[in-house]
């Protein structure tokens, strides 16, 4: 059960840096809103992600070592907390328990929101086939007859992170969240993944332009004033929005 | 100017009655948070859309002028004020003058947020040009070379509504609004249509259907205690959200 | 082996329920035109959809037992003849052993027509799992060296149900099917679903609105006698018609 | 009014020959069901369609004349009657008066079923021109207010010629037509255009492969006593199918 | 007729400076390659994408003139030749006289290559119907029987520039192309243009976005090596690649 | 590891004769060109492509040792290798032991392009397979963390098969490959097939139509000259082409 009666957003992250670049932004600012988030890896991207590693010598154990440990340092300075479920990478399998583990998780937790990986990505098959799992399993959870000790899930919103080449991923922007109070942290988040150094400037480069479209998007960067979003993250919505205001 | 510094809605319909049918909930909803809205009116459906009032021998004055006095009743009744441009329908034909119309209309009363048709629509040839030329408008509007005495436009949101057969339209739900504290005005804006009686019951299934997709879009169905959304109207955006929440 | 030489129509049903709401008006009108209709349930729609039996208190046993009841009612009304291949829900895993049953079951039956669910559904992986499971199945069925000791199948046309949000779903409407003159039946059918009473008015609601769309798309909505459908279905072609006129 | 009570299916095309290589099996064929078949042409390809002519130095009346020729034999021996409308091609520009030629000729002869080109083409302006303008004139038609002295149009399912290169043009096979019976007088009309002959095998090839693929997917092609369908035409539906059989 | 025998790219940009941030890359590089670049400038963008100019006061003929000062400066850097046709925007309507302007200038120089917008822009309108009357232009040029004293234009390629929000617009990318060798003149053409300071950066930056994906998409920023390819441009295809490899 | 330093090109064929109708044209060019040409059969086609030698009274081997047979004739006329993995059909279904079969394979000859079928294909689900995973199998050797004695693999480009019915399976034109100086070689290959006969000439249209494409995409058809591209074969891209010109 979620502990002090905050609420609750889940992040399912493939390999244990993506969470990071792709929803760095997002875990902070609902940290700062006063939310437990969770973040779910469901591998180190061991095999997959760690190609400088793997040229230093190091081998399988040691490399999931240091994946943890990066990852924990982010999600630390983000204010998340991370569990790990080593399900494998390259390929990335969901297996039977791996689903009983995240409907259960989901269903001890009761996220009020949950991000996960883009539906399509010809360039990385892990990525969508954990959108596509992350999905089931909480329709599971939804299931009155699913065995579990907790009770049922709502329908919490699912917002998709933005992949590597969005053109290819048929991937709509459908939110672009303005992440400018909270991307220093990003920023220091990112730069534990010691590995990955080439990436800090380019995920900062992406963030300034999902900014400046932000601007552009909400008339702010039109007006004399000058927008002050400086730094956002774009994210795609699964299921309609639902509420009283046009939003 | 808009009086009384409240902030502005502007719904543009391109038939005298489409407002009523596809969104005289958020004119409600919206007029009872305070905004002031606004319908512009391309034309009276004087043609296509009052099929009954030519078949009792009607002529076109007499049959824009009951189509006028309906709308009006129900705008009063939603709490809109409604403009009418008399642009002549089936086809409806946007000139040059029309388009500057609403583009001085726009800059004039700066809305927050603008409704229209959706983009597309094989039945409907006046309703998805009302829309391409509603987008246009709005460009035209946030140019500063664009000779106004007002000033430009920002980057209001645009809301489509749903056409009468929405899978026809391609017509992609973003937005489930709950309007179920404002139904029973929608209902009696409706009635004010008389020759399109069998519409009243029409869109109020249609509401207590999207309503009950709302439901199932937050979760309130599936819990015990019963969804509290009974009637909805469907919207889809034309462009991202912006803010600093995952909405 | 079919009996007594009338031409057979399968409709498969992930739950048990599904082929009532979604193609009731289907089954009772080729069972009318002499048609043998037969009704696969992979599963009782246990887990899933069985949502009020679980809150009161029923077992596992207790709720296949009831829905296994009311589809067999259900399917009696409607004039089906039902198999239940009990394969499990939430999730619903096609083995290899169903896959036969499946392949075997459309070998020997040689049905005309085939009916089963959507090729998408966010909200739900069993309809979209054997959508397209039942296609792999039909193409196993056609080829010759498949073992079997009945002749391969030819190329029956595929329906597919409008799922519950057909926007959601990318659901193409190509077929509206007039059910008027059995509509009474499919609600006599709908009744026997206990545990989902207001679905019943849901799917009454439904089939009026899909039977005023087919008014429209037929003209006689337009015309001034009035449309004489009053209920229809809807349904997505898989494949092109072939045939000898423009339909 | 139509003479002697016959049915009307109506053909427009954006050329003088376009109805011969797309359309020729569909009008055949329905000329034998008993149908009047009239075809539209509204230009004569004068300008696009006519490089032979122009290479062998005739002008532009001249061309005019030889295609309007040619465009008459084949219709005659497809048993279609044919009207020239004369708007000039490479543009095709509909003007006010050609739309309102169209509309009448649908409010007269109350065509069943309309055919014409495809919703797309990037590589002829003209097709896609003539597809939206007669999907708007259809719309007009069904209009109460439309002044005419003819009776409103029903809803007559419209249909859409396979384009040249289809996956370009994003054409989606709805309906593959078995035109093996008319087969021998649609090479015939092809032959009248004296200045194509390339095009004579080239549309030859189009139907036997278009006959394969209905065998496909009729089943008769798999079963071991052959496909009796050797030629076929592809068509796109642009409305539902509506009635009382799935098909 | 292009003088020197050498081989021509037409360029059409709807305002005078999106060539430079679109196509600046290529620009230098065609030139490079010995190719003779014609950019047809459609309008100045005096009106929608002159903000600063109009804040400070300039009235239209000086907004005209530094736009096409401006334009003029960058086109000398990228290698390119510069025709203004000045024919308004926001909106931009093409006419008559210009689209004859612009078959004209195609026959004359045929092209063995154009870029222009892309498909789609629900931001700006001037764009997507320039692509729209670019891509009739092309097709009219084709055209034996369109008058002109020039010869018939083949059938170029036509590359469409990347727009502002990609995503937004459908723009799906084709090619990556490597424009290192010439990014230095890209920076200094896009300096040229004094009030939009701000784009610069946002440029540059993208460039490096697409120089790093073209290094994922060709394999070398994979090898130990590091990539070669530090700026890329993206462009999308409209016609098939036609030729003797596989590329 | 790959003979005499030749670059190499790997076609992936779920059933034995998939590679001769649909990329025989491409497989003898690519040999020409001094590749090493590698055809990876997944299986002979034995159940679901081999209807009349199951007719004929033959047992499964005596299948798959025609089917093997005719394969390596084919490729040896066309200037591949053949590797069968003899892993069945109807269904094809990967296992581990395939996966790392093709990922080691992909490792050790370092394809610089790869050819496999289409994404889609409602009517062949071992065709859709094999793509989905073929391109996994590509991923997975690019790992650096995968184990294999062989180096990782680069970005090779994927190209797509044309598909029997092309508008079904989405297929888009991205390239119409020249085959005419091979398209002898490809008829006798296609010769080989003897229970396929049907096939030859059905593949020999589709050759000279996509030919006739080829000229019309390219300008020679239209020139007085005429084209000289007789035959072609169309492939869809996967990822984007990169490079220094505009292909």
């Amino acid at each position: 059960m979620s502990n002090n009666n905050s609420k609750t957003i889940t992040v399912v992250s493939a390999h244990s840096a993506d969470f990071i670049w792709r929803a760095g932004g997002a875990i902070a600012l609902y940290h700062d809103l006063g939310y437990q988030v969770r973040v779910l890896c469901l591998s180190f991207g061991e095999r997959g992600e760690s190609a400088r590693l793997w040229k230093n010598g190091k081998n399988l154990d040691e490399i999931k070592q240091v994946r943890r440990s990066e990852a924990e340092q982010a999600a630390e300075i983000l204010g998340a907390k991370v569990r790990f479920f080593d399900a494998g990478d390259y390929p990335l399998q969901p297996t039977a328990e791996l689903r009983d583990g995240i409907v259960q998780e989901f269903r001890e937790h009761q996220p009020e929101i949950i991000l996960t990986h883009s539906l399509e990505d010809p360039y990385n098959y892990d990525h969508k086939r954990t959108t596509d799992f992350v999905l089931e399993c909480r329709i599971l959870a939804q299931a009155e007859g699913y065995p579990s000790q907790h009770g049922i899930l709502g329908a919490p919103p699912v917002f998709l992170f933005e992949p590597h080449q969005p053109e290819q991923c048929n991937f709509k922007v459908d939110v672009l969240l303005d992440i400018t109070s909270v991307f220093e942290r990003k920023r220091k988040a990112m730069e534990c993944m010691n590995a990955q150094e080439h990436l800090w400037e380019y995920y900062t480069e992406l963030a300034r332009r999902r900014g400046m479209q932000a601007g552009r998007n909400s008339g702010s960067a039109i007006n004399i004033s000058g927008s002050t979003i400086k730094y956002a993250e774009a994210f795609q919505r699964v299921y309609p929005y639902v509420g009283g205001l046009l939003v």
